[in-house]
């Protein structure tokens, strides 16, 4: 056995609260190097019987070790444990002090106590949910006496100071189509009053942007939005403002006089727009200066905007941008204060890289799971086998609670990436990519205009305005379904799932709820794929036949069970 | 090289800040598997340059990993970073997504922002200080007028229900003993007003305990003691109260009716001793019911509790009693309140085991460090081998972050542990003990008596009434020379800690700050050690001879240069 490889710590995701009683315990050994993990448990303060002991599952493998895991319960929520290893030469005790022989009251793993602050707190209504992203400029123009007066006519290509007149009626407009496509919950990028068209530059965070329709529209959007049982998520922008937002036009005025001073991070005085000598989103960005998040004004100010849209607007949810960059002080305090205006509020962090900083249940309910779209797109594109992706994204989740794995938020595009069908560059790997994130486990995002097909290269390409015209496509109809499919099943939506070891260029796995089990497999290769390892009774979705063993053809896939 | 061991995660003790802009980096590799670890770095949005590279050091040991660490700095304080192990057969290349030739920009680790609350704000004075704890009612009776009634004669043997009389005019009398002692710090076990003579079972917060001379006396041992430059620490019982604290009093009156129904752990209703149905000390002592320490109203009052004794006494320290069952929310609010009440306030968490979820920087400055008392025992007891000690107490360190080293509290007893020297049941052996617990990175905690070779088992035997006759004997004498010794060096109080492979009963170190080094060598075993693999010039401390190596006889030890 490899003892060093063996790994534990009785906090993070290696051990985290479930219930207030019961404890989710995480070891990660090598791979295929253990026959068996057991966990034995017992109450810290009770001398004298004998821990308990329970079998781990195996819930994840990457390219080098497994994960194994079990939930415990302690009644007196009071916990002492350690770990036995089975493998071929014997057995092993692992503790908070190694390996271990005789195991002493102290060398045990303690988890001391389970504080109801300890409890993940994540809206069990998103579990799985699809999610719809819409740029409101981009979407559709409901409402015309609004538009700005340079709007560039629908079809034209963007460029970065483009406007085409969407709008917040548009969007009420268009609830049926959303509605249609399976969409629980629409994410709005920001619609706070800003120079630019996309909003990510704010100059008053109290007003609702006029040419989206204002106030007034938004709270139509989400009354009808909510009587359609759909959910509405705004985009919080708190890591930076427009360097017109009136605080920061005090500093350059005033400068070291400015009560605003300590609101920014500002090198030097005195400070200038030439001098650029004062941070700004990504270090870049001039016109967009950066707050600290650390100064109590700040975070009073910026939490108190969120807290009074909350309850304002009755909304159900953010989306945190540059969520990366904002104080851990400040997301605390976030969390506290919306959650407080609305218990089952979401809390989405836009974070592109590892993010179980953010994840520990004081801060975000999920984050942006741009790992997944990477290893899927190297996958689609033949950079990498399946078993290299499933060991990739299996790694990528041993990052989180398990409990999590639900809520990741997959996506195959954004505002922020090049479309995924231009960057495929093929219908019907863009197609087989869509339905993998339908049907992963996860809450699917989808990017308005990837449903139907729509093209573009990097920022400001990929923000083309949404094409109508293709919603009637062969496309749009397949995602159409296949997205009302997920919709429809609570095993894609809060299953389980475990990888299927098949081919090269197959992808396959299962999903499994309450007993329940469906088998997903994606041919991503060139030839018709049989898959004869199982007994299929049902195609439930997708193009496929049943005759000695499913075969699926090219570029195609199939749920079955 | 061993992939499956190899670990790192963009957080916690693996990527924590050590200024506004440099990072430490931590990697766990299989022991003695690689060569060399560099890593390489640059800021997250620069996409012109190449990365800057910089060797680790290999910082720790244990039985089966070493760890490498190094710190970076990006003035930008958006850090991009990846690791290169050199082994053997050539060199790979660790990332976010594993071990990967072609390293994409998302496939680095992030640390996306150094925000100044990331910092570590550990009190600098603290740094190495010799902590010496002191049960009041047991330590000296300098005010016999406010003796209790029932009081036992000083030498007699204690139960669980003894008052010896001993008081805070006592502990001031001997600030010039505790001084030559070369002691910085003086933590005394709960003063606020109790039934019990322990007094970890609180009835009034607000005030401080009569027969210990009430707060004057102690307003005037803060006063005398920082005019000797020394610091007071008081314990602070926070997870629980005495049953007779008017608030549980009021819940057992008027049951659910009280307004402090919510603020104990209460099973059913109605709650009663006798029934003993809600949550106590450990879950065994109904006298000392347990705070639910996540309702804010009891968050409020306690840490309110801890701000002003902090403000009206201007005391420098908490030592937190039961730390790890208290709620992280309390710890988080306890801190920002005693930390403006004191900014350079010491916090100290009790806990027994690994205490990494108390050290990220937002709740405890440091904790005591159990650990390295059962490994020095063990050792001392013949249990183990140098080597296994040295493979254990790193195992240890390696939970903790680098710049809290100097800060874990080691210790060779308290109130809650056999006395040291009855324990080894050897007095050679516990000057041995309590000297490298002096010569150790780390700070002190001596256990009042124990520096007079004090004797005493399992509570309340380990609670006995100093035994100041002892103060004269060669074995005090011993070890107060060693105290000064450290007192007055730097090295011993700041310097790093590298271990030395010598014999199996040979515990051997170097100290090393600002490039000067002390070694140390302790003689555990019954036969003359000789050390010659160094250049000894000079024996600065310890029974030894220099003659052709340095010779230290049985049950002795050395500091050298």
């Amino acid at each position: 056995m490899e003892r060093s490889a063996v790994y534990h710590i009785s906090e993070h995701v290696y051990a985290y609260p479930v219930k207030s009683d019961v404890l989710a315990v995480r070891l990660k050994v090598k791979k295929d190097d253990v026959h068996c993990v057991r966990v034995h448990y017992k109450n810290i303060y009770d001398h004298q019987a004998k821990p308990q002991a329970k079998t781990m599952e195996k819930i994840l493998s990457d390219a080098h070790c497994d994960y194994y895991e079990s939930e415990i319960h302690v009644p007196e929520k009071r916990f002492k444990y350690y770990f036995e290893l089975l493998f071929e030469e014997g057995q092993r005790f692992y503790t908070a002090d190694g390996f271990l022989k005789d195991i002493g009251h102290f060398n045990a793993f303690f988890y001391p106590y389970i504080n109801q602050d300890d409890l993940l707190d994540v809206p069990l209504w998103a579990k799985g949910e699809t999610i719809y992203q819409i740029f409101v400029d981009r979407f559709a123009n409901g409402e015309t006496s609004n538009d700005p007066a340079n709007k560039k006519s629908w079809g034209s290509r963007p460029d970065r100071r483009t406007y085409y007149g969407g709008d917040l009626q548009g969007v009420i407009e268009q609830l049926d189509y959303l509605k249609g496509l399976g969409v629980k919950i629409l994410y709005l990028n920001p619609l706070f009053a800003s120079p630019t068209y996309h909003k990510y530059d704010i100059e008053d965070y109290y007003t609702i942007e006029k040419i989206f329709g204002g106030e007034k529209a938004l709270e139509s959007l989400v009354e009808k939005a909510h009587q359609k049982d759909m959910k509405i998520i705004l985009d919080g922008v708190f890591n930076h403002c427009s360097s017109n937002h009136p605080y920061f036009r005090d500093v350059l005025e005033k400068q070291e006089a400015s009560p605003y001073k300590d609101w920014f991070m500002i090198d030097s005085f005195p400070v200038s727009k030439q001098e650029r000598n004062y941070d700004s989103f990504g270090g870049l960005v001039p016109s967009m200066p950066k707050f600290d998040t650390t100064n109590p004004e700040v975070i009073g100010y910026l939490t108190d905007v969120a807290a009074y849209w909350t309850k304002t607007l009755n909304i159900d949810g953010w989306r945190l941008d540059v969520a990366d960059e904002v104080s851990h002080t400040f997301w605390k305090t976030f969390r506290t204060k919306v959650k407080k205006a609305k218990s089952d509020l979401l809390i989405i962090g836009e974070v592109w890289n590892h993010a179980s900083r953010w994840l520990q249940g004081d801060e975000m309910d999920t984050v942006t799971n741009y790992k997944f779209r990477e290893w899927l797109n190297r996958f689609a594109l033949q950079e990498i086998s399946a078993s290299t992706f499933w060991e990739k994204i299996q790694a990528n989740m041993a990052l989180y609670k398990k409990p999590l794995f639900p809520y990741l938020i997959n996506l195959v595009g954004s505002h922020d990436t090049i479309r995924n069908k231009t960057l495929l560059n093929d219908e019907a790997l863009h197609y087989l990519s869509f339905a993998l994130m339908m049907m992963f486990e996860g809450m699917p995002l989808i990017y308005y205009g990837d449903e139907v097909g729509m093209e573009g290269g990097e920022d400001p390409d990929n923000r083309r305005a949404m094409r109508w015209e293709l919603t009637d496509t062969v496309l749009a109809e397949n995602i159409r379904q296949l997205c009302r499919f997920r919709a429809r099943s609570e095993i894609l939506k809060k299953g389980t799932l475990r990888p299927l070891s098949l081919d090269k260029r197959i992808l396959g796995f299962e999903r499994t709820y309450q007993n329940e089990t469906l088998t997903v497999v994606f041919n991503f290769s060139e030839a018709t794929y049989t898959f004869d390892a199982y007994e299929v009774q049902t195609i439930h979705f997708g193009e496929a036949t049943l005759q000695n063993g499913l075969h699926i053809p090219p570029k195609q896939f199939a749920v079955v069970s």
